[in-house]
């Protein structure tokens, strides 16, 4: 056609106008700030669903930008879009994609459980700004319909999944996972610094036998990294697209073969394996992907606790606590004790690892209120998992930039317990039985004497026997991975 | 004196300058934002604990305004600070208590956990804002400095908590307990207006015997008034104040009575009856009150997600589902569905509920962590204490005038169940027993035929006393409150 | 009537019968152990409900009995059952009460969300019990029938709540608040002998300005205490009753006044304030006063894992850790490493604390799934919450008898401690100002040196100034309570 | 040597004494009954740790079994364990392994935390038996030592976490895999069976548009198979033992290459694919794979509770629900009501799942308390994994044996509903625009008018258009897996 419309893609976004319009839908005419690309849906959900100061996540947003491009891309490609009006779309979701556009969402998380809202705010944008792109006038839904031609082939309830999963994808793969990744790599290299410093081990928080301080760190990488599997084995769930499924799960109103497609361009997009889900009516009907990752990031919680208490614990003092390590000083740590040093980002990180937990809570809770067709609890879920996402993973930077990076050994301290220690007595155990080994131990505690002292007043080894099947740094076995 | 310095107290607020300015404490020097009264340690926190996006709540921070302005009044009376010195943090302390210095509490809610930061952020933006009031430079600490003034007879582990229970009690009070109140309100005039209409009562979601509209919105009204009781109560312990602990709960470094003094200061403030805490070592090492008030908040989520999830239920439909109920359409339900109208008010309440369950569960196992004389997770506890109340509180006002108030009847649908239930046949077990009641009910279900009729011919019961028995309305009972 | 039946109560417990008898039901026929009490409705749900090793918990079934007795002396009281029928239903059900026919509750706790299964549990085998003492023949029914004579004027849906609250009354009055008083009762009295044993505070786990142990112990016993009021307090929802509302909560088929009379049976029976439920609707559709009073228990373990935590870590050692207490040694700690004595009692402590809030959990998430007229989720949160009261207060006593009583303390350990401690600088602030003193505690720290040396070199102050400000003994204030 | 003892292989189990023995450990002596294998540290935990009723569980005692089997193995290969020796430790620990010694595990779960009484009690009561069947004299620890021997080369702490491996492993491959396969199976062949029957879709309880049942049921299907995935994936941290780390990952006092052989040995007897733990202070410090397992199974439940929820949904009625499905009535389902009948397996599972969540919130929790070189809350980890497991199997064998199996559909009203409803209008969309399609719906459902009729009459289409265009069979797209 000669005269179909341009797209005017050099256009900047911006809606330079003042005071209000009129935007509409199937219930009416409603006004809206003129300056903004949303249109009626979006202004009705500011309207009802005013409620507190939670955002839907700008994450979100920018992959329902990907899904929405995506869409347009297949839609153009079966024709049923023509091209001068995909290619306004695609731009204008582009922009969305790009956070070129975050100020136009301003939508709270509690809202429809199905995120229709949010479907409707990235339709009526892209809508609205491609009509701009195209020389028409935002509201009147010429010549680009948010439901009829940005929507098209798609619902709320399978692009919505469809959005989270997306967001949620690269949120893990783009910032928790190197994060994870370098806070492991940081712990290595001090693990092989220190592997040969022998250093008393605690179970039950109660002297035992010895390990090297390279051995115990090796346990927290190891954790770690276990942990960091566990969230990428998570995102094979993710990876797989409701799109497709449109209302119920049919693909009603969607053409054959829009769930592969859509989940190929997405693909493409994103460089990540996305695939159409195998069974659109488990993808609508539950949010158990997500219930999966969550659990894996509460994993990641579980871990990244015991090594921030532990580190916290190690570094207790500084003359009244265990003081094996020095955790750096980086702020004063009291305001009323002069010269006070906390462990500050350990208790962060600890803090951070409480709310993953309830997080996780409120997401498997979700998780399991689905009902029929649909399980109408999305926003809560995916506001919960990347917040949490963003958390560990700033969480882990912070931990190991200011804590784990500066932390020092107190070798002293570390040498005295070893040296002091009456469980030590254990090397004694395979030569003399554990009996008689018990008896020394007792012994010693009982009289404040050392090991060896009563090790030799009970007649059952001589000193030579003592000395060469007690010595610590011939205790701590093979090396890091232990026997 | 006659040359002491001068409160300048209609001084505006702001710092008029660009660029950085110095600010320092027991680490060395720091560059600031010049427009900002924040001092060294706020900015070092900034630099340290970058982490997500939660600040610090508002509320919190003002409640610190309150504490510290209550301290300064103490301080005063005693004689520890000079009329003109008190005076100025005063005024300051006052300003943030009115949310006018909310702009200069930028930290984050992961940072030490013993909110230590936060309380030098109100340190550091009262001690500024004198000092400007006093027509000093900020940033000298001269002639108010953040610790040995502000922070006189204080530290952050008596204040923390105390601004931490200010915070807590008004948002209860203010936000919570009014919309709980008017929401039940609505509910009881419905069930009022409704106490007539028989209905079919659902027991394990089968048909059961009759009760009225009226009874069962009562039942709603009942279970929100009763949760309301557990969160008012939930108040005692928050108005126990552990301000006068100090570092430890001795109370180093605070005069003799300064608990109380504060307390009572606090009280006058803020019109509450806070007192102070019987024992500090609990009040500094626990956080047992604000764990108490966040399980009662969660009895409220308990209950409201009941009554949502009963609504949206009874509004289920229009054809295909109970329809009891008929619920506002606020917005088009759905971006491929033409016309579907859904219970989203129900939903967004359902999810807020979701969320207070996690929120709770973060809180009781933070509650759990403390560690000697200090619990280091105070922030977190915090933060999600407030989110709760905030996101209850919006959401009862959305469910109620967005869904509640604009719900009518179906009453013709109503009727049609109590007049084909089969358990209506419950009022004939006393007279001919529950065997025979029962064949009686299997023999209408298998057949399909009315109760009346599968009851007359059975022969247990002649046509006159099934009339006589069998009326609904005479099976609900003597009033609202149930039998 | 001259022949009407007589109770032979003198007739011993047992059916002296093997193999098989016919039981029958509205369902029709089936076989139940001829030395069982038992009915149809029992054994058929011991066919379908084989789930777990779970049995619905004893102190429910005992329960049950007192709640069939209440109601069968107001059945004879209203003349709704003649005596003589009333009496062996009463003697009956006073059996059950006693535990004397715990071995006829077989069921499990997985079976109808109602709680009707052990109702007709109960109504059977009190019923053929009543039958046997009547001279009958159990498996007929006759004189005395399970529902219209054991259950009249009741449903499952209004005495298994009751028997719930009944249940759960007794075990936190009787079993666990008398465990928790007797525990902060030892811990009371530790703190008044130690009262003027100087030791280190610890807050963020590093050394802070002293307090005494008496002080630190009377902050457990204190949080202890305030749980203990927690746990009184919600018991107030627990003394209501929904008894009297049968099946929907309108009362349908029991008499006027029967829920008021039937709770102040119940009262006399049990020595407690029972009262009537003020609303049955709310007291069928809801488990609010369960959901609360779970709660309240979680708060308990939140501070028992709190003071189980701090005794083991300032057990810890003998030699390695914080050694500031030592723990009785009831049995060998380690399989392999002799000699080793572990906090164990701490351990299971904390364990239990932790399978509270697990409980808890599952308790809150049923309470929240109530639907119209019933929450059926009845039976998992009776068998969590008895299951919550039997293991702390089983806990608190071990824990106390074997560790909290043998406990000692460490009094060279805890001097060394007070003596080496650089935040006894913070005395000195007040008169130096906070930044002189916080350079004092670093110089000491860097150097290794003492806090006095330091001060003194500093210039700050003279011996005489830092010896009389110094002195931890005047460092801890006025006495428990803290300031 | 030709007079070293024989093993009396056949010597039946049972010791024939009465009253009491003497057995002695490092305390001293101790008394215990006279016909019990288990020596003076089990009976020590027997005095110090009478919590609650909750057993070591079965299963776990019985892979210690394995576990010692194992460990006699290696050493006897090792030369370490003479062979009659071994012999008869390798014959106790497999009637161990069997459950033939099951009454001679008498502990509780509330113990130490590293379950060190448990691994005693093996140690104990395979030395005594493996004495007997020697000709020696129980409690004499000749010529069999519980530690020396037993224990040889292994410690609670390696010990412990393996047999709770080895026990999980097993109770998820022998128990809820073929549990979750055969409900899902079953699922699968009625989504078959009715994959032609048309039924209205729901979603946020709404009438939607249509698909078939056997969509609807393959959804369910999908969402439990995958499930399974989940829980299978999990098994693969299960399959790393820590055996061979000994006291603290070291492997003091296991010969080099202990870990591996008895890791191998483990396989061999259980034929799983067990390996040796890859870092062994991961192994012990951590609950990892625990807490894994744990998060799958909660995956499980969170399935499950949607599955049970819809079908109780879909069944309810039988006159004022949906009643599209008709569960088997399996037992009456009221006392009060006469022919009440209620989906009590759904209820069930329902309990069961909230349980699980309940449960998995206690082993998070318990995870992320390590401290050090160990992990002290093994026994509430192994306790509530196996709860869940035994819990989920059993309620998914009864739900689908005496729900699911029995399940019938009540074609008319299924039919019904998919004539009467309005959101068949969807399909007009693509040809006649959002909007327009919008009013249609409206207008049907103001008026109470077919959508038929209200189509005709908005013009919007004509007769012909509008029967080509909804038919629902077409709607429901390409089949089983969504489009």
């Amino acid at each position: 056609m000669t005269n179909e419309p341009q797209v005017r893609s050099d256009l900047p976004i911006g809606l330079a106008m003042t005071g209000e319009r009129q935007e509409h839908d199937a219930l009416g005419a409603i006004a809206v700030p003129a300056d903004r690309y949303w249109g009626a849906q979006t202004q009705r959900s500011l309207v009802h669903f005013s409620i507190g100061t939670d955002r839907m996540p700008q994450e979100l947003c920018r992959a329902y930008g990907i899904v929405k491009k995506a869409a347009a891309l297949v839609n153009l490609a079966d024709g049923r879009l023509p091209r001068w009006k995909a290619d306004a779309i695609i731009h204008a979701a582009g922009e969305v994609a790009d956070g070129r556009l975050d100020d136009h969402f301003p939508l709270f998380v509690w809202q429809t459980g199905s995120g229709t809202q949010t479907n409707m705010n990235a339709n009526e944008v892209i809508a609205n700004r491609a009509i701009q792109l195209l020389g028409g006038a935002p509201g009147t839904q010429e010549p680009v319909h948010p439901n009829d031609d940005v929507n098209m082939g798609q619902s709320s309830n399978d692009t919505f999944p469809t959005a989270m999963h997306v967001a949620t994808l690269r949120a893990v793969s783009e910032r928790l996972l190197p994060e994870l990744g370098a806070l492991a790599t940081t712990i290595e290299d001090r693990s092989r610094r220190w592997n040969d410093v022998v250093k008393i081990g605690r179970t039950h928080l109660q002297d035992a036998v010895p390990l090297t301080v390279g051995q115990e760190w090796s346990g927290w990488a190891h954790q770690i990294r276990d942990a960091a599997v566990g969230v990428q084995a998570a995102r094979a769930g993710v990876l797989e697209l409701a799109a497709g499924g449109t209302a119920v799960g049919t693909g009603l109103n969607a053409p054959a073969g829009f769930g592969p497609a859509i989940a190929a361009r997405i693909a493409e997009l994103t460089q990540a394996r996305f695939v159409t889900a195998p069974n659109k009516f488990a993808a609508l009907g539950g949010l158990d992907a997500m219930v999966r990752m969550s659990a894996a990031l509460r994993g990641v919680a579980v871990v990244l606790m015991k090594v921030a208490n532990d580190m916290r614990w190690l570094g207790s003092g500084p003359r009244c606590g265990l003081a094996e390590l020095r955790l750096p000083a980086n702020e004063p740590g009291s305001s009323i004790m002069p010269g006070k040093v906390n462990p500050t980002q350990c208790e962060a990180l600890v803090m951070i690892c409480t709310q993953v937990f309830g997080n996780d809570a409120a997401v498997a809770f979700a998780g399991s209120q689905g009902q029929f067709e649909l399980n109408v609890m999305r926003p809560v879920v995916i506001a919960n998992v990347l917040h949490t996402i963003r958390i560990l993973a700033d969480g882990c930077r912070s931990f190991r930039r200011y804590s784990v990076e500066g932390t020092e050994l107190n070798r002293e301290r570390i040498r005295h317990y070893v040296e002091g220690s009456v469980m030590l007595v254990t090397a004694l155990s395979p030569v003399i039985g554990y009996d008689r080994a018990s008896a020394i131990a007792h012994d010693a505690m009982d009289h404040d004497i050392s090991l060896r002292e009563a090790a030799l007043r009970s007649g059952a080894v001589d000193a030579e026997t003592f000395d060469r099947l007690v010595r610590p740094i011939d205790m701590v076995g093979a090396g890091v991975a232990g026997a």
